[in-house]
């Protein structure tokens, strides 16, 4: 092999063009073992890349979620009830998360029937706003197991959806008239007690992943804490 | 140049001995400028592992101050005043992030004079155990502009100190008899309110990075809200 032919397989190394058995050519045993190793790196170089950008994106996502929790547990506001601090939890979400659509639903007042969440209301990532369900409107209410938001309010679990379609979980009074494909929801708890349920959509089928799974819970978590609390420290300083 | 030549630095620029100028013997044109590009892919390999190696780290310390706030925000125990409050911040905080040392510090219930905090109780990392600044001994008080920690109250900023030798601001008392090299620390405040200090420690110098300020800054806003609230909440259920 001269010097032309090994510069045009290194060329092709580096280009990702050759596979380790394509190196099967070389018949000079040391400089195919050099050339194999030169191609591991490529491909380690390729695989350190694609982790670093996954690894910033999940960053991003967390340094998101904590901001809005943060930009939430900040607001110099509380509330006589939980659908009053819930809108406002909503405004907040798509304020500092506003690249995927987000719904909000409580346990009603007086539930009557256990299991059913309300919609308090939700964000609109395409149009760009939040709609909140009026007083007059007749409410959306869930029962057990309805829908996807009926599973996660009854499983008390979180829920993703990589494929709406493909999960018969999903009903169309889900989709809350958006385009959705993909969705994940995780319920709000607080304190050991359901005050309802938290989702995000995406038109996009696969926009959420197993990571974003953490991500939602953590949200939640902070929300259902926030909910509770301001609904409380609203009512202490109501009280004389 | 003969192939056991080439082989030999094929070998040699995979193990990082050779730099781009070291190159430079290479007669063949071609065959140095692939090898440049082969020494480039070992470098951007490099930088690459060591980026993914400081991201994850940053990645764990968040995940880490993350849980530590949930963990808080999810205790179920309200306190009729923010010193108990922050004993329990405290417990959890040494309990969540055991790898350096931790202090709180508290805006005295009678300050008298503006600036000053007290010492509530602190984490050892090397004896792995809580100490809390008991009623009867003599209250461990920074006046403004006393050491690090009063610097923090009085400017109501994050203080990084890589290395407390070179820093002015840093007095024994800040030390709280433990070995100290490096220290963060940040104000405590929620709904404008200044409430203490939190800092952490430890005695490896540069321990901490600038990275860090916005991780602790986090846990700040957190234990402030949570030290707020739980006294509220807990003033409240007390009433009838």
């Amino acid at each position: 092999m001269d010097t032309a032919q090994t510069v045009s397989l290194i060329e092709d190394i580096l280009k990702g063009n050759k596979t380790r058995k394509d190196l099967d050519v070389v018949e000079d045993k040391a400089l195919r073992a050099a050339l194999q190793k030169v191609s591991f790196v490529v491909l380690e170089k390729q695989i350190a890349y694609r982790s670093l950008n996954d690894l910033r994106i999940n960053y991003d996502k967390i340094i998101n979620a904590l901001s809005c929790a943060i930009v939430l547990l900040q607001s110099d506001k509380n509330f006589p009830g939980y659908s009053e601090a819930a809108r406002h939890s909503l405004e907040i979400i798509s304020l500092e998360l506003p690249f995927h659509n987000a719904a909000l639903y409580l346990v009603p007042e007086n539930p009557g029937e256990d299991g059913l969440v309300e919609l308090v209301g939700y964000y609109n990532r395409e149009e760009q706003r939040v709609i909140i369900t009026g007083d007059q409107e007749e409410p959306l209410i869930h029962g057990p197991e309805e829908g996807i938001i009926g599973w996660v309010s009854q499983h008390r679990e979180t829920a993703l959806l990589g494929d709406v379609e493909r999960d018969t979980r999903f009903l169309p009074i889900d989709g809350l008239g958006m385009q959705v494909s993909s969705l994940i929801c995780t319920p709000l708890v607080s304190r050991g007690k359901f005050m309802g349920v938290l989702s995000f959509s995406h038109h996009i089928k696969g926009f959420f992943h197993e990571h974003d799974i953490r991500i939602l819970e953590t949200m939640g978590e902070f929300i259902a804490y926030y909910l509770y609390h301001s609904v409380l420290v609203g009512c202490a300083e109501e009280s004389p």
